[in-house]
């Protein structure tokens, strides 16, 4: 499939695909793009549509995806839940009301690990969502190997299709993303803390200059003051640069001051 | 806030309240109402907005909020961000971009401990969303003291406003759900696995009869065909309504064969 197609490997986060998301008789063209948005923002590549009520492609499905036209384009549309689902081994459903069914019930991320190891064996998976208003058959879930419920606000736990999607899509992701390079990637400039040297010696600078103008007094708090006021610098794990920062606002401060006082 | 709010207990999902969700400048209601719908559905209540281009409250806003009329009617609107977060006390920056500050970067999943220690200290968190084409400004990533990102495709990592407020709802609620209540829910009927004991007459019910008809044959054969069978039907976990009818089942063909023979 297109999660492993060597054609597009700029698009492959992973080194094998994710599962198959089969919208099962979706009703709007715009929660078809937004799942083809939240699918790609997640890595998936894979949708498949059994009987849509909107006919694709779409117009309004094309704008809700916002430029994931890699999913637009790639979208199988079917007549048949069996038909959707005959090239998987493994099927997921998932629905909010898991009670009707005797089937296993995961969650999506006791379930990531699965898609992931099953991808690794060459085990195909998919994952059936309901149509918007009424969520999947009887028939539909029992096409499944296991279900997938999320825990959710029991008072209120309808999911927006794209919104069910999105968790599945994203929990698949989290799971096998490589937080090393997510890292490297979004580190943000000189953001380390200083060394300690550095924030002991602008300690010591503003110390000396709260000695110098009476700040420090009287002799016996001297100790507790000090304390407090590394440990305020402390929390604020400065950076090199801050620190520097630091000590030109003491040096100008200082500087005022004594200007003042001529 | 509505999140304690003692007069409304059925949607306290959490004996303390998540973080409030700043909207800065979104721009369209329907987007708003989706995020309305993306925090009841993890439990969150407390939703502020900053300059709204639509108007608020709205009618496409309300439709897309699907029932989540106790956030809706509860939206707070603000001209500016610093009067949106003036009664937090700790605040967090949602941005696709953290490069661009020096602040230090969580995700969702790291950072949901943090709300939750914070309520329950009393501490008010709150987490910023810049307007659906743009994102926060950094005069606006400024006002917060940590970035939350999220690990996505770095192909496509745009998400959707409401996918953002829901990915961080999620992880909120998740880290705080009673995962215990949650099973106790949604356990299916009876999917508890049988005894083994009630597997094991199965077993030798079935042994039996495929020993009457033959099928166990060349005896050589017989141990490795027997474990292959066993395996197979202990990989079903099955449970004792399941037993009951697969012994139902083998009867039934049993009576089925010698009536043929007759």
């Amino acid at each position: 499939m297109a999660g492993t197609d060597s054609t597009q490997p700029h698009w492959a986060t992973m080194p094998y695909g994710g599962p198959a998301i089969i919208l099962v008789r979706p009703q709007l063209g715009e929660n078809i793009g937004m799942c083809c948005r939240a699918m790609l923002n997640n890595g998936l590549l894979d949708l498949r549509l059994v009987e849509p009520r909107d006919p694709w492609p779409n117009e309004k499905g094309r704008a809700a995806a916002s430029g994931a036209d890699i999913v637009v384009d790639a979208v199988q549309v079917f007549d048949t839940v069996s038909e959707a689902v005959a090239d998987l081994n493994r099927v997921f459903a998932a629905t909010a009301r898991p009670r009707d069914s005797s089937q296993i019930v995961l969650t999506p991320r006791e379930a990531a690990p699965t898609f992931h190891s099953s991808a690794q064996e060459g085990i195909k998976t998919g994952v059936l969502f309901g149509p918007e208003a009424k969520g999947l058959s009887n028939d539909d879930v029992v096409m499944a190997d296991a279900i997938l419920a999320v825990p959710l606000n029991p008072a209120f736990k309808s999911l927006n299709l794209a919104q069910a999607v999105f968790c599945i899509a994203y929990e698949w992701y989290q799971t096998g993303v490589d937080m090393d390079a997510w890292r490297e990637e979004t580190s943000t400039r000189g953001a380390a803390p200083a060394l300690k040297k550095d924030l002991i010696h602008l300690f010591e600078h503003l110390e000396q200059e709260l000695d110098d103008c009476g700040f420090l007094r009287p002799p016996e708090k001297r100790p507790t003051m000090v304390q407090n006021i590394r440990i305020m610098f402390q929390r604020a794990q400065l950076t090199d640069q801050e620190v520097r920062t630091m000590r030109g606002i003491i040096s100008g401060l200082t500087r005022k001051h004594l200007r003042g006082r001529r």
